[in-house]
């Protein structure tokens, strides 16, 4: 039982994680996962610049999962529910045959402060927060990992999470992966200085983002490739594992990064909220035109329709199951 | 996005079907689930004494699962929920090893009309709506079809939907299993009219709720076994399924009535509010305690100790699963 806020909406989002799809439990701690859960929930909230304010916990366990587990899980998505404001007001258990970790959050924010990702229009400018790749990098990395133990233990699957990185970047697009961290507190200043006319998260990967916003706001979009801030680790994941260097970034995923679309008499607001410290960067990576294509554009000025995001049921879906 | 209504509180309730554990497609049509994913979420809103207003829905889904399911699934939920005035404003998809779908329901409630667990005093009255057992016994009923059909058909699982019933009775009961009626009417009149001092519904069967509005007030109670209002269905599904009778009126679930505690200046009040047109008949069935015990008394007068209620995580829980 809640009171809303006087004079805000409520915004409510529901996303969950389940296990073999959006996690392993060889590649991500139970903090891990508690910790994900809540903050895919926080990052739907953030990109409606609205503050995340009470969360609902359903649980689907397996009757043979150690009650640790559950234990450890459950503190990390209190501890990060409780550093990010949140109060988790009540929730249901259910026997399942996987593991999944559903969440809803509700969150308020004045109406005129509710970002939409209906509102670009032609000439505004594409912002992202962050760096994008950085998640996609940090699984990839981690699967080939475990596939190296495997392979050198003679089949069993054991953790990786003692493995360490050679490189710090590798290191934090892991971290990146398994403790993703929405972007609340921009996606809240951004929403009380009305800095953008559409938003929305980079869940399903940049290219799905892009697509979305567009078709929402019935415009397109120009982005231009060698503006979009890439997480330094990709270049060099890509390089360790095999993985496809495109793939990383367009449609990998589950950074959680903000794409904003800033009218330009707006510009100068949206630079000044998102320049206060403690804020991520952001960066101006492409333009929303009236023709509907969502194209990039290379330096040379030759535009290319953009890569597939994530599919959620392709058959061979990038996801957290190894 | 939603606006509160003003001068109310939100309640929020989450709660999910999870296939192979509270029901199986042989069992119920993909009507039957989607209508009582949503009304397991009403029952709990009502038995707060609040309107339900807005919904989101959550799905896991297999791959291999026909898409005519998931039309059919949701569009029942959908009518449900504009035939309960409720708006279904969002959720979200994703791949699972089985089906599940999980609702979590927004209510309203002025603040002194919210009705809760744990205020049940000595002396109130206990009552319950309508009749306990139905939907056990109907499941019950379903289970031993589909064994029979399967026995004459040699092994393969049969759906037992088109089997008739024959007794309106037992008809009755396979209704209420498969569609259950969250009583939502009379929690809002019992609410607004300050009628009762507690609630909860019976989800997980009369003898947990019994049980959970004792603990939360820190009471006992006595239920008059000759009092309990029985669903006609029950002693006649008993004899034939050879199902035992007193687990399916105490333990038996998923009826979603509601029982109240009733102060006794209160009943007079608590009468007339739930005797309007249209509402569930409601029973006086026990009395709140000062003795923590939670006993049912025999027409001789001698008290013993409830049966259990539903354990989610008994080896042999009742459960939707044949």
């Amino acid at each position: 039982m809640v009171r809303a806020r006087r004079n805000h909406v409520d915004v409510l989002t529901t996303d969950m994680l389940v296990e073999d799809v959006h996690f392993t439990r060889a590649l991500s701690t139970p903090e891990d996962v508690g910790h994900r859960a809540l903050h895919v929930n926080l990052s739907d909230v953030a990109a409606m610049g609205a503050e995340p304010r009470f969360a609902l916990l359903s649980l689907g366990l397996p009757p043979s999962l150690e009650a640790a587990w559950v234990t450890r899980m459950v503190g990390a998505l209190l501890a990060s529910a409780r550093a990010s404001g949140v109060f988790l007001i009540g929730g249901n258990i259910s026997r399942a045959p996987i593991i999944f970790v559903d969440v809803t959050v509700s969150g308020a924010a004045k109406p005129r402060h509710v970002l939409r990702r209906s509102g670009a229009r032609p000439g505004d400018e594409l912002y992202v927060s962050g760096a994008v790749g950085a998640a996609a990098a940090g699984l990839a990395w981690l699967q080939s990992q475990s596939r190296a133990t495997r392979d050198t233990s003679g089949g069993d699957a054991a953790p990786a999470h003692g493995v360490l990185a050679e490189h710090d970047d590798v290191m934090a697009a892991v971290t990146r992966y398994r403790r993703p961290d929405a972007r609340v507190a921009l996606g809240v200043q951004v929403g009380r200085n009305k800095a953008a006319s559409a938003c929305m998260d980079t869940s399903d990967g940049l290219a799905d983002a892009l697509r979305q916003l567009a078709a929402a706001s019935g415009i397109g979009v120009r982005v231009e490739t060698a503006a979009v801030p890439v997480a330094p680790a990709v270049a060099q994941v890509a390089g360790m594992t095999g993985s496809d260097l495109s793939a990383l970034i367009w449609s990998g995923g589950e950074d959680y990064e903000l794409l904003f679309a800033v009218p330009r008499r707006a510009r100068r607001r949206f630079l000044h909220a998102t320049g206060r410290a403690g804020l991520p960067m952001v960066t101006r990576i492409g333009v929303c035109t009236r023709e509907l294509d969502v194209l990039m554009v290379d330096q040379a000025g030759a535009g290319s329709a953009l890569p597939d995001g994530f599919a959620h049921f392709a058959p061979s879906a990038p996801s957290g199951a190894d």
